[in-house]
């Protein structure tokens, strides 16, 4: 029988891609976090979507509310506006304070309570938005963690497939696989279309355009 | 003006005594968590009296109710027993996944966010449990992540005063500090007074004997 791997998946082109490879070759227990992002339902629809589509042997969703409370971000907090161009600062408004982390850390629980030995993360670092929690030294520093913070006989192993991919070429191996894109959110608003200003729809529509492909989401500006 | 410390508090004699420590050069912001263990009541009476004495700036309760769900843990599944030999198992039934990544990354995240430059974890690995994640080897660990995957500015250093004393030690400091331990809890088990019995239980006894202290907080046996 195939091992079983932990999917991250928020729903995003690049989760749902990671989603894809993972099936290839393990059973799937895809994850997804709501935590107060402003496309949570967007989100979360379509999560469900992808598990009516990928059928995976488990699929959970956990909701984490204090992110909610405690602000600090454009993504989630309602006080400040998801930036249509590039920022000054170095990280963007948009990041999460270590929401990589959190999200592995559940992962790495749920992956030795279930048995699963991969967990499969969407980061990239190339065409990406600058999160510190995206690179792959970090991830091989938490790898360390969970290592090191497991029982002796646990062995789980983060897998980032697209980590040094570009969105080019992550779109062409999204179609190679047959990833359902269509049902697929990656705009940081929570508008009925997806906005094709912030700066995750922008990433997503050259994406696409470089890789020659019509992107089947429907954009409000095109 | 202090910096800002972050101390994880679970209402056990460890975290209390770290809150005793932190708060002679900190200002303190306790974070507690309620994640389905099976003394949840008590833990959280004591941590609201423990806010009541230390007066931080900042307390947060955060619910992470997904363990209940996943079972495991024989401190949360009501389907397991809180062991009271010595088991033969190298990790005990009472081990929680990943539990000490999960506060941590949760912590970091606060931390992040409202400016604190220090973490504190009542973490010991001499009279321990076995937990894998209470090792100094996962600290320097998860260390290194967090300041991989937060903003290239965030300085945050977790911090483990007592990692390497005895649990006698550690109640001669409380004392010294004048620790409310009359406010504590450590016992895996939701009764009315502490069983003594249990492996928490028993670290404790064992801590307040050596020091020739007498424990304030009464027992079902003595």
């Amino acid at each position: 029988m195939k091992e079983l791997a932990i999917v991250l998946l928020s729903s995003g082109m690049d989760s749902a891609v990671c989603t894809s490879i993972a099936s290839q070759n393990y059973r799937l227990a895809l994850l997804h976090f709501q935590y107060g992002q402003k496309a949570y339902k967007k989100e979360l629809e379509c999560f469900q979507k992808l598990v009516e589509f990928f059928k995976p042997e488990k699929a959970e969703i956990i909701y984490l509310p204090f992110f909610k409370n405690w602000g600090g971000s454009s993504l989630i907090s309602n006080e400040m506006e998801i930036p249509e161009k590039e920022e000054e600062e170095e990280i963007p408004s948009t990041y999460v304070a270590f929401r990589n982390a959190i999200f592995l850390s559940i992962a790495t629980a749920w992956a030795e309570i279930i048995g699963a030995t991969k967990i499969f993360i969407g980061v990239n670092q190339i065409d990406f938005s600058g999160y510190p929690d995206c690179r792959s030294e970090f991830i091989e520093a938490f790898q360390k963690a969970i290592s090191l913070g497991t029982k002796p006989e646990t062995k789980i192993k983060i897998e980032t497939p697209i980590i040094n991919f570009s969105k080019k070429e992550i779109v062409k191996i999204g179609i190679k696989l047959g990833t359902p894109f269509h049902l697929t959110w990656s705009c940081y608003r929570e508008t009925e279309v997806a906005c094709g200003k912030c700066a995750s729809c922008k990433l997503r529509l050259k994406a696409f355009k470089e890789a020659e492909v019509k992107d089947p989401i429907p954009y409000q500006i095109s």
